[in-house]
């Protein structure tokens, strides 16, 4: 019981951690101080653990990850976009 | 097997991505387009894990866990330092 509540607060937690990164590049206008290569690491890691997820059947790693996986991309893109 | 050695790589990954962010910190020595409420938030997702864990003795994701939190309490050490 207890086990659950800390993985899944432990999973809402590192997932709503982009949105502020990914706010403050939308605010911003520019993506300078963000490594591209955290992000790119970071989505591999992620769709591993999508893929792990599916292994293992869990459906908060797979809707974790899921959502992670939607905001790196997006901070990639601007990245990319912003040339920057 | 392979359950497992895709969950080894997803938390070395997804550790791993946090390096060449602290690098470029420490390289341009600033840390003004990275967001502080992520790295504090994700902070605490990690010790959140770190916490996990220890309930279910997992080593991969005790040791992944607190490696992250180093790096993260750079970063988030850099990032107050330079007050940008």
């Amino acid at each position: 019981m207890w086990v659950e509540f800390i993985g899944f607060l432990a999973a809402f937690l590192s997932t709503a951690a982009f949105v502020p990164q990914a706010y403050k590049i939308y605010k911003e206008k520019t993506a300078k101080g963000v490594s591209l290569t955290m992000y790119l690491v970071m989505l591999s890691g992620v769709l591993s653990w999508e893929v792990y997820g599916l292994m293992i059947g869990k459906w908060p790693v797979i809707l974790a990850n899921l959502i992670s996986a939607s905001i790196l991309l997006f901070i990639i893109y601007v990245k990319i976009k912003y040339k920057d």
